[in-house]
């Protein structure tokens, strides 16, 4: 794309001044209508070292108010960042419904980078394009405006920016090692950079090549850019976005209904017994966990008092709790609820060697988000394929995903419901809440099934806890834990 | 402290499972009741390597419900940490109101880590113990229980346990550098780790340390002070607590009445001359900031459209947007709100060689949370003293403050709130609650007035900004941050 590219014709100086005013006002004006429409924008700078990419974020940012915006420098990842997944650091950095994000280089850089120096290729450069081009359509898909400019400069104008701040103290820290290497590697650059914009150039989310040869020139046209695009999103807005088809493989997964319940159970003697012998395994296995590095990650969903959480607490009473978290998921706060809703997820992830459980999770969206009508139907009809582009995510970076669904029937969950508000130690377990979900058991029931045959991919398949005897539902849990860490690491 | 240490009797194995039995189940209901006082408990623990921290936190969190409790494990801090003060990562670990935080090891290793390596020593000792015992007492007069366990046993047991851990390939990853070095010199660090006892032993937040010869005797231990600390919480919860003296020196400051404000304006002309030159002033200073690793904090507080969303823009402008952040100050979110009211401050901090500023502050406190009724009049009387010793903390760090008071008239401000009235574009930047605090503009002035007396110390003064004409306010406001990052330059 780059190596194609011609610039624009220049303006005359007084043109670019006129048509600067008219830009900067525009957008002046704009941030009130972002923040009206509730529209996140995401501004990307990509570009050649020096190519101005810190300086015109400065120029733009001048026209709105600090309370809309906020810029990342996104330098090169830290050593406990590396620990998460390639996106994670960009995921958290999205900005809230309303506001903006500058982003002073990103993941084409660093995507780049990691071709230019041989740590990805073939396979692994297809597989990360893959994630990237899944991360903006998942971005715009939920309302984002993503706007990704490359900033480009020639060699010899490189050159001598690189030159102008390497003679002074106070700006050589500027000029990168990778920038001066850049400059050094010119057309190997230009050839990795061209391809990456091709292979990311989609039609929500487009690049814009920036002639950034002159200051003011370049202003102009991001701005302008900027204008255009903030415009037309305001139009698009209502509309609905399209369904994707599902490209995971699916496995079979029987309905609720036909989930037998009524022999699934353990005398004492016999979980006791079990309960101890696996608990020590696992533990063993935690520790080989964290020596290799592997991340889990075990999610737990199912109907209100199925006994979830003694479930999580028999697995966790086996672990390190150096090693592990718990993460219980109520509804989302303001920050959260602002955003693409499987940021907070994102922000929950275990770093590698670590366990994250979650207790309720990302498939609220499909239930009570759906039933409740916290978002529209567009949006949870989506999610199906969002949430298994999440999880492939968390596979290819090497996750270990548990999904439990713990199933009990209609009957047992009243008994369970009046025990608990029977007895005073329990009460603070049992809300009205509960009892109003409980009346919409047969809307949830489909929404259930719903998502059990659209979600249960062969790389992260759910596993139904039969739980009506509770212990036979722990053991069953701890079986399939330990089964899967084994087979995680017999395969790494 | 430990050097003098004499462990209590330990009981009979029976007597220890009956007792562990009991201690066990009060914590269990207890949580619940934490729950409902909305108490914060803190429990640290500290000790030799080896000595079953992280193991007996695995043991008693086994008591409470995973939504109740976060486990933080503390290992040196990373490049990044570095660039914070100390306590920093410390004071972003703190619970929710009515939650637990475990910490494996905190800010006791890392000053005895330090004392031992020779980083600190001396002035720098001291200085280190002062703002842990501000700290602690800071988090105990704001509701929190800080609950420090030292877990002792003795150099042979610590190196039969180092041993058995390094024997495995599973579990050597325990045992850490400064493990091993503990053992080899294990006169030197129970001298120190005694030392530090004792400096930092104080009432509010005392020493329970803990004989760890034996696991079950050691859970019991913990187990038992954690209950009979709670229970006592719980009585002393509504108790005011003592309002501190000022230790800091403070300056005089004229009231608001006494400020001379209509002779101080500036023409067009001359007004775009010196923002030009200040403006380019420091822009170079930021970058030798920056190379120099100084942070800076700025501050914003005034009198709603008193002209400080502008005067902050003269400065940004100036600004490279790679090296600075503005944090607009809105009411607390749910998840801030539940925490001491600096932590919303600390999480904010910027990075050394980086330029925060606050658009509204920590001065909330004692300005619409004592007006409005958001705290309790001891919480808003005890700020004063908690605000300079923050401050002091990040003046002891390095940092550069500069505290602005921007300041109008009565009839300014209604002529720029009809103005925004009447201005289609500017009709966002006023709400009804403006007009309802303009109501409350005498009261407000008794308590800015009494907030400037009580908090302009020496390390970290109030500059008043005259803003009836912005213009002057902005040159007025570019010329102190210039001279005072000036100032922090040459002393560096």
């Amino acid at each position: 794309m780059l190596t194609t590219w011609t610039p624009a014709h220049m303006p005359e100086k007084e043109e670019i001044k006129i048509r600067l005013q008219t830009a900067r006002s525009q957008l002046y004006d704009f941030q009130m209508k972002i923040k009206e429409h509730k529209i996140p924008v995401i501004v990307l700078f990509e570009g050649w070292g020096s190519s101005g990419k810190g300086s015109t974020i400065g120029k733009v940012i001048k026209n709105i108010d600090p309370r809309f915006f906020k810029v990342a420098t996104m330098s090169a990842p830290t050593a406990e960042e590396l620990r998460y997944p390639f996106l994670y650091r960009y995921f958290k950095q999205i900005p809230e419904a309303g506001k903006f994000t500058f982003l002073d280089s990103g993941w084409m850089e660093q995507t780049c980078k990691d071709c230019l120096s041989g740590e990805i290729e073939g396979e692994g450069y297809t597989q990360r394009i893959d994630s990237i081009r899944r991360f903006e359509r998942q971005l715009t898909d939920n309302g984002y405006l993503v706007l990704k400019f490359f900033m480009q400069i020639d060699r010899d104008e490189q050159k001598r920016r690189e030159k102008l701040l390497l003679d002074h103290k106070d700006t050589r820290w500027r000029v990168s090692d990778f920038d001066k290497w850049q400059n050094e590697h010119y057309k190997k650059c230009a050839k990795i950079f061209s391809q990456y914009l091709s292979d990311t150039n989609v039609s929500s989310a487009p690049w814009y090549i920036i002639d950034a040869s002159d200051r003011k020139w370049a202003e102009l046209q991001v701005l302008e850019t900027m204008v255009s695009n903030i415009e037309v999103a305001m139009q698009n807005q209502a509309h609905s976005v399209p369904i994707l088809q599902n490209v995971f493989p699916l496995e079979q997964i029987p309905r609720l209904s036909d989930i037998d319940l009524r022999d699934k159970t353990m005398d004492d003697e016999e979980y006791r017994g079990e309960l101890k012998q696996l608990q020590s395994k696992l533990g063993e296995l935690h520790n080989k966990l964290y020596r290799r590095r592997i991340p889990v990650i075990i999610t737990y969903e199912g109907w209100d008092a199925a006994g979830k959480g003694g479930n999580i607490k028999r697995i966790t009473e086996a672990l390190d709790p150096r090693g592990y978290e718990v993460h219980p998921i109520a509804s989302p706060e303001p920050h959260e609820k602002a955003r693409h809703y499987l940021w907070r997820f994102w922000t929950r992830l275990p770093k590698n060697g670590h366990i994250a459980i979650f207790d309720r999770t990302w498939y609220g969206r499909v239930m009570v988000e759906r039933l409740e009508g916290f978002c529209s139907e567009n949006d949870w009809k989506r999610a199906y394929n969002e949430m298994n582009e999440f999880e492939k995510e968390l596979k290819d970076w090497g996750a270990v995903i548990i999904k439990f669904w713990v199933q009990i029937d209609k009957d047992t969950q009243l008994e369970r419901f009046q025990e608990r508000q029977n007895n005073p130690e329990k009460q603070w377990k049992i809300t009205d809440e509960d009892w109003r979900n409980r009346e919409k058991w047969d809307a949830y029931e489909v929404a259930v099934n719903e998502m059990l045959q659209k979600t249960n991919t062969s790389f992260a398949p759910w596993h139904v806890l039969e739980s009506v005897d509770k212990k036979y539902a722990r053991i069953k849990a701890l079986r399939i834990v330990i089964s899967e860490i084994e087979k995680a690491l017999k395969e790494n």
